[in-house]
C-alpha cells in the first residue's frame, strides 16, 4: 500500500527513519507526523528547533509548532511556548479541542504544564554561549541579528489514505520576545487536506505569511497540478510579486506530498529535505531554484553530509 | 474618484463614517481603516472589541489585532495583548517592521508600552460584572462558556488605489489564557491586496482558520469573480466541507471589497455590516445565509437598530 513522508532539512533525516516504520507498519499519519518532529525536537545539536533551539534577545528559547489532522482538518498551534520539550505534542492535544485550538506565550506554557507534558529548560549551555557570544558581536559590529532560522517541518501520508501535517521551530535567532512566525499558522507555515495532500513551509515566516504558500500550494494539487508543478507555480510567481511590491523577500523553502506519495519542492535558497515513500527509500535531497521558476533536485554529496556533521558539532 | 469601505457588524457605523470622511477627502487607505477599527475599539459599549471587551477565563481583557497594507502585502499583528488601547494601531506600527511584525503576550504588551501606546486596564466595571456572572452561570448550569466573539474587521479603498485591511477583538468570552483566534492570522482573519480587493473574517476563528478564507476569496476575485461570488464560492461549500470532514463548523461571516469598490458577503448566521461608497452614502445591511449557496441582503429595520441601542446598554 502506499505511504510517504516528506521533511525539511538534513536535520529530519532520523525523524523521517523512524515515521517510515511507523508509516511500513500501518501506523497513523498523525503518530508518524509526530515522532517524526519530536525526534528533531529532541536532538541538542540543531539549533533552531526545540532542545538546544537557540533563544531570542532575552536568552529565552520561545517555540512556534502546529498539528493538522488531514481528515477533519483539525488543526492546534502554540506559539512563544517556553520549557516544553515537545511543542508538537502540544500542539497534536490543542488539536483536539474544538475551542482554544491556538495558544500563545504564558497560556499555552501553561497549558503544557498542566496537561502533564515534559518541561525541561530548554536553553542548552552550547545554545547560551552562541546567544551571549552573538550579543557581543551585534554591540561591536552592528550585525543584522538574525539568522538561523530553519523550521522543521513534515507531511506524512498513511497506508489508510489519511494525511497529516506538522511543524516546529524555536523561530529566528535573537527574535524579539513574544515574536511569531509562520510556523503555527494555518496555510502559511502549514497546509493538509488528505483528499487532497499537504505542504509546510520554512524560512522567515514575516514573508511567508504575506502569500498563504502552503494554502496555495495545496489548492493547486487540488486543482490537479502535480506536487512539483503546485510549489513551482506557488512560490516562484509570488517571490517576484513580493519583489515587486514589498522591494524584497525573504528566503522560501516549502516542500509538498499528495494523496498518491508524489511530492514537489520550491526554494529561494540551497535547500536540503527527506523524503521516503513505499516506492523509494529514504533520500536526502538537495534542492536549488533553477531556471524560468523551475527547481533543480540533486542527491546530496558525501562530502556535504560529511561537512554538516561537523558543522552542527561544532561548539561555536 | 472611487472610494469605499464596508466593515463587520453595526457597531462599524460610526467608524465608517470617519472612514469615509478621510476617504473622500483623499485620505489613505491605511490611515481610514486604522481610524476606523480605533473608534470600535475605544467604544466601552462593545463587549467583543477593545475597551469594554469582555475578558478570558482569568478576567484578563486579551485583545488581537491585525494591519495589512494592500500594496506592499506589508502586515503587523498581535495577539494576546493586555493594556493597550488601540491594539490595531500597534499592529500597524509593526507592519512597518520586516522582521518581528508579528508579536504575541507579554512581548506584544511590552513593545506597545516601549513605543508609546496608549495604555490603560481595559476591563471595565460593566465587563467585571459580566464575567462574574458568567462564571457563576457555568459553576451553576454548566453552560458551555464560549459566545461573544465579533470581531471588528474592514477593507478600505482609497482614491489613489491603495487599499487596507485591518482586524481587532477581544475574541471569545472566557477563552483560556493565551488563545488566538483568526483575526490576526494572515489568510484567514484578513487578506488584502489593492491590484484585487480585500476580506476580513468574523466568527469562529478556530474554525475559519481552517479553510484560509480571507486569503480564498481575494484569490477568487483576482480570477475575476465578483466579490458576492467570490464570498458565496469561498464561504458556502467550505462550511459544507467542514461539516463533513469536521463534524461541524462554527459561525463565520466574511466581508470583501475589490479594487473598484464593489462588495461582498457572505455568512453561515444573521450578520449586520456597514458599507459606504463614493456612489453609495453608509448603509447598514444585514445578511442572511440564502437557498443555493447565496446570501440576501436588506437594509436594517429602524425596529432591529432601537432593540439594538438597547441590548448593548443593557447593564447586563
Amino acid at each position: 500500500m502506499t505511504w510517504g513522508t516528506i521533511a525539511t532539512w538534513r536535520m529530519a533525516a532520523k525523524g523521517v527513519d523512524k515515521a517510515s516504520q511507523l508509516l511500513e507498519n500501518n501506523g497513523t499519519a498523525g503518530d508518524a507526523v509526530e515522532e517524526l518532529i519530536k525526534e528533531v525536537e529532541a536532538y541538542p545539536f540543531y539549533k533552531s528547533v526545540g532542545y538546544g533551539g537557540l533563544p531570542n534577545e532575552e536568552g529565552v528559547v520561545q517555540m512556534d509548532a502546529a498539528f493538522m489532522d488531514g481528515d477533519t482538518l483539525a488543526q492546534g498551534s502554540v506559539a512563544a511556548i517556553e520549557n516544553t520539550l515537545h511543542a508538537v505534542s502540544v500542539a497534536r492535544a490543542l488539536s483536539h479541542e474544538h475551542y482554544n485550538s491556538f495558544r500563545v506565550g504564558e497560556g499555552a506554557t501553561k497549558y503544557a504544564s498542566l496537561h502533564g507534558f515534559e518541561m525541561t529548560n530548554m536553553l542548552t549551555d552550547r545554545a547560551k554561549a552562541r546567544w551571549k557570544k552573538r550579543l557581543k558581536e551585534i554591540e561591536q559590529e552592528h550585525l543584522n541579528p538574525y539568522n538561523g532560522h530553519d523550521t522543521v517541518g513534515a507531511v506524512t501520508l498513511a497506508q489508510s489514505g489519511s494525511m497529516a501535517a506538522a511543524t516546529s521551530t524555536s523561530g529566528l535567532f535573537m527574535k524579539k520576545q513574544g515574536r511569531i512566525g509562520d510556523s503555527p499558522l494555518s496555510g502559511s507555515g502549514f497546509y493538509v487536506d488528505s483528499e487532497i495532500g499537504g505542504a509546510t513551509a520554512t524560512g522567515l515566516g514575516e514573508d511567508i505569511m504575506k502569500g498563504c504558500l502552503s494554502y496555495e500550494i495545496v489548492r493547486r494539487m487540488g486543482e490537479g497540478e502535480t506536487p512539483q508543478e503546485a510549489c513551482d507555480h506557488a512560490v516562484y510567481p509570488f517571490i517576484q510579486k513580493l519583489q515587486k511590491r514589498y522591494g524584497k523577500a525573504g528566503e522560501f523553502s516549502l516542500i509538498a506530498m499528495n494523496k498518491n506519495g508524489e511530492w514537489g519542492v520550491a526554494t529561494n535558497v540551497e535547500f536540503t529535505f527527506c523524503v521516503a515513500t513505499d516506492r523509494q527509500p529514504q533520500q536526502i535531497l538537495m534542492a536549488n531554484p533553477g531556471p524560468d521558476g523551475t527547481t533543480v533536485i540533486v542527491p546530496v554529496s558525501q562530502e556535504w553530509l560529511d561537512a554538516y556533521e561537523k558543522r552542527i558539532h561544532e561548539s561555536e
